[in-house]
């Protein structure tokens, strides 16, 4: 045993990874084979189940803190030769006789620290190798075995995994583990045909099934559609994407074509960029589907917080005050936009009515991030490891407002998913003030705001992007479906749980029933078209899956917030009405609050199987702070609308 | 007048964008050609003031609804030559002898359909064109000139802004706007160096000062430090990038250094990826300053949400059942990861000791989104447009753990402006249950999820991410400190404002204090070190911008929440503990609750001016939909660690 142990250590001390150790180094291989040899002496085995010597943690045993700083400090990257790491150790958690042993291994000296056997409740992790035991046991037990043939199937293409399974009130848990059998015939997705009704229960220390119940049959799901496999996957493909180095997408005037999507890119003076017309080529169903007919930025309502003479008026509309579109800045090739992008100009009147080109106002481009659009590993089937992994490449329509001294980047982003984003970054200048203070030690009452530099405060304030999204999901007639995540008590007395969460879903009648503050309650928000249903009878719709939040924090009879009132609500449903673009009223600047969403809204009109608008409101809260000056680094939050049984199965499952 | 007409409908019909025109297409630099010279025909001016007419809204009058759906219905994709649109008209506000004007233009026949006084409360936008002309008004007002030179300043480096002046209960408010003045001088980031105290009124329908109002003079702020211009900057600089496709980085042994960053990358198989000793080197301080000790994923429950035999006791502990270290893939270049990442292994010990390799465990790659990190236009001062814009690149950490069905995709991400992301990408396969149903027409009682295929249910679930976040701000000894926003009454009747908000901090004295339900009120979470300050006073901070929120909805005494109380808080804070790294125990499997944080935290143990971990768990609820059949695409989630008061400044100001 002496020599190999010796041999084990010199690998160590010869593994390439050591030449620089850092104390926080995971084992490496060399390590992990000293654990294994000086515990495996430690704790003798007789290859009998009852002897078995598991390995359930092995890990590094980290120095303390303490000691892991006055190492660093003591190693300056300017040094050429770092001192030596403290001490290595590993921790262990071995299975060994039915109980738990926790070992701490001294890496340098060979040996064994300290053990101590775990008397508590509870048992480590499962163990790889164990799992690949347990889950072969049923294929060899009789009862597993006359299941099958009750149901016509074949042994030789079950693959079963392992469930813990939990605690529910039991006084002396054994170290059970519920075992699910599936059935592959005809799929790697093996996951797609669970044999439900079927439960066996394995004891993990003896190695042994102890329960098995056959409770109920219900039909196999097939097999077909479940494949994910690239090679394993008949057309019609998703249109394949041209690299992101390329323009990747064409325009033709002002619509925009790329993979499965075609939309407008409009420009207004108030709203900026106007999406309209989305609509998704559907494979399956080869046409074009509408998904959503107009998306902008309706208002942009900015309420500084400072309430004294010169700053307390200071509640800006930046889309009905002064435009969104009208404020739009060129774009700079490279930084604003990265190289693949293609720009578009806009034109906007000047005051005397001349047109006034904005060069590169929108920039589009294909995106990639490095993102994966779907991907899964599977380890489990035997003889094989099977990763089937896409990359996500998105569309990217760009535009920057600049409203004096804050820059607002707008990103209407298409994924080839089905998702629509919008992404708002927030950067540029703060709004500062001046002030005679140069250190906080100085300030006896609020600033309202941060002292952000000498003699400057950056002035607290709020940025509230309300959303116009005239979602025509898969036709112009569409319903608003609030669905609630409801926790249920348990009443079944033979099952030991209590609670669980149901969806409970309820359909938008009037405008009344779609006002919502979000994060009040658990609950998804969809617009859905009720004339139409999948496959498996589903509603069809997208879902708003909402960005930062933020609650308007002035007093409802505040005169800012009654001409804002439309933020008073994060979401709103309305009729369409050709009128009703502009959340704040037509005339904005120095209005009442007279012709907004709030008062629109008042009448309760219906909204179900209607042509629907939603409105959406994204919310920060800015407390500034140094790194805003003197430029602010971009601080960003978007939503998304997500298809939610829009299409039949993942629409981006074939692709290549 | 008809000739000039002619020329401009000549040009409008041979503009290059009508080739293929949209009704949905912007106003091309004719149409608004055309439209000026209409409404000019149609309200004649004088050139006096009084006579003036400002085009304040110039747009698109867009065709109704139905006409739009019924033009790109009849043009199908296929068709060569698509139908002309609808009648283009466009929708104009005009401010005309003090009075509001709406005009509705058809473009095809050249003539005005409708006009329309409006009567109601408010005004139109305000256009560049007075703001041009009304900021120019102070530098020639005698009284501001006083106000100048009692300052010591000099008019011609002055550079003043409009701002709306809102509406505060005035009966019949004026066209009135502020003026609001800045001195450029040394600076292009004028909004740096406000004259405050001094108020300035035009009307802007006289474009004439009515209003003026020198009340205080304070400390005019110093230009140095406000520029922007990577011209005008000084050295030294943040480290340059390297281009993207690149490695950008450089790996030695587990520590990795990337621009300003320095973090070693750890393994555990329990954990998986664990982020270490991560610093930043502040160019100013000239030195590596700590900011995250350790950062790991301590647990991941996923609980389902059907009570039935069969699938009650699915509640898993992903991390301390399983091991997200131990179910770590293998990363796939190109698809997982992008062409420039480089990969690292880990090593995990099997069942018996043994050392198994994960190739390609880790990948590490810069990235570029196509994103901008700071960015300002300036418009606004005099011959000269000036902009700046810093594209952003990261480096991200990637790890992908697949448990069984399950891919969780893990980030982290680290910014050259000091922030520290975490994102998650939840894909791979939904876990699915066998059912008789093949329409939800069939489905009489709660099925505890969504038929996703036929005889294919995928089951309600969440995932609760729980974070380790050991962050040690600029040192070891740390504060918590939770800052609400609140609503405060004005009280001083010289304001028409009757509400602002206001930041009101609290530090943590002990672990009660911190334990927090995100959503719940506006507030601000940032772990700060007590013991040093910002050249202003502030306190150095790292703020946590939190990711998705979902709260457990199972009952508190149910018996897998009990196991899982540390879900029943968004966030706690503890003092450091060498032991207290899994937040559901050390032995999870099986587990009674019985050693996790929620009952270490009883001890109410002190917090303030302490080595302090805050524990973070973002949450998601996940309602299956078909698309997440057969495999989902990513949907993601992810929480910010951003610098706040960390820096003295902008610490990306100075970046090429």
């Amino acid at each position: 045993m002496k020599v190999a142990l010796l041999s084990v250590l010199m690998l160590f001390w010869s593994s390439a990874e050591c030449s620089n150790p850092h104390p926080l180094d995971p084992l490496t291989p060399s390590e992990i084979n000293l654990v294994q040899t000086i515990v495996q002496k430690a704790y003798p085995t007789s290859n009998t189940t009852d002897h078995n010597l598991i390995f359930n943690y092995v890990g590094l045993d980290e120095p303390n803190k303490l000691q892991i700083l006055s190492w660093q400090s003591s190693n300056p990257k300017t040094k050429p030769k770092p001192s030596p790491p403290p001490p290595r150790r590993a921790f262990v958690i071995v299975r060994f006789q039915k109980q738990s042993h926790e070992i701490i291994v001294d890496l340098s000296k060979s040996s064994i620290v300290s053990t101590k056997v775990y008397e508590g409740n509870g048992y480590p992790p499962l163990t790889l190798g164990e799992i690949e035991v347990a889950t072969q046991l049923p294929l060899s037990y009789e009862p597993f075995k006359k299941s099958l043939r009750k149901r016509g199937l074949n042994v030789s293409e079950v693959q079963c995994v392992a469930f813990t399974f939990g605690w529910f009130g039991e006084a002396k848990p054994r170290r059970l583990v519920q075992i699910k059998c599936h059935y592959r015939n005809g799929t790697a997705n093996f996951y797609a045909r669970p044999l439900e009704g079927v439960e066996i229960l394995v004891d993990f220390d003896d190695m042994k099934i102890v329960g098995y119940n056959d409770r109920y049959v219900v039909a196999l799901p097939k097999a077909e559609g479940t494949e994910y496999r690239a090679s394993k996957l008949k057309p019609p493909s998703a249109p394949k994407l041209k690299q992101h180095d390329g323009p990747g997408f064409t325009i033709d005037g002002h619509t925009v074509s790329w993979g499965s999507w075609v939309f407008h890119v409009g420009y207004d003076s108030r709203n900026g960029p106007v999406i309209s017309l989305a609509s998704y080529y559907d494979l399956q169903k080869k046409k074009h589907r509408p998904v959503l007919y107009k998306g902008l930025i309706s208002e942009l309502f900015v309420p500084y917080q400072d309430p004294t003479q010169e700053w307390y008026y200071r509640t800006f509309f930046d889309s009905g005050e002064y435009g969104l579109g009208q404020y739009m800045s060129s774009l700079q090739p490279f930084t604003d936009c990265p190289s693949n992008a293609s720009f578009i100009d806009a034109y906007r009147a000047s005051s005397d009515g001349t047109p006034v080109k904005i060069p590169n106002a929108f920039c589009i481009f294909q995106k990639y991030a490095g993102g994966i659009m779907w991907r899964h590993t599977e380890a489990a089937i035997p003889n094989q490891t099977i990763t089937e992994s896409r990359s996500e490449e998105t569309l990217v329509v760009r535009t920057v407002t600049t409203v004096a001294n804050y820059d607002y980047i707008t990103d209407w982003e298409f994924k080839q998913s089905g998702s629509i984003k919008s992404v708002v970054g927030l950067t540029g200048i703060l709004a500062l003030k001046a002030t005679n203070y140069t250190n906080t030690d100085e300030i006896k009452k609020d600033i309202y705001g941060t002292l952000v530099a000498e003699n400057t405060i950056g002035v607290n304030h709020d940025h509230f992007f309300t959303y116009y999204l005239d979602l025509d999901v898969d036709g112009v007639e569409n319903s608003f479906v609030k669905s609630n995540l409801e926790t249920v008590r348990v009443k079944d007395g033979s099952i030991p749980r209590k609670s669980y969460w149901r969806v409970v879903s309820e359909t938008a009648k009037t405008e009344g029933d779609a006002r919502i503050k979000l994060g009040l309650k658990p609950s998804e928000l969809a617009v859905v078209n009720p004339n139409k249903k999948t496959k498996q009878g589903n509603k069809i719709g997208y879902r708003l899956l909402p960005g930062p939040m933020a609650q308007p924090l002035l007093l409802n009879d505040d005169f800012p917030q009654i001409r804002a009132a439309f933020t008073n609500y994060d979401v709103w449903v309305t009729p369409y009405n050709r009128s009703e673009k502009w959340v704040a009223g037509t005339y904005v600047d120095r209005s009442r609050g007279d012709d907004t969403l709030a008062v629109w809204s008042e009448r309760d009109r219906k909204i179900e199987n209607k042509d629907i608008v939603l409105w959406y409101t994204m919310g920060f809260h800015h407390v500034p702070c140094q790194e805003d000056f003197p430029v602010m680094p971009t601080l960003s939050g978007g939503f998304e609308l997500r298809p939610t049984n829009f299409f039949e199965s993942n629409p981006v499952l074939k692709t290549t």
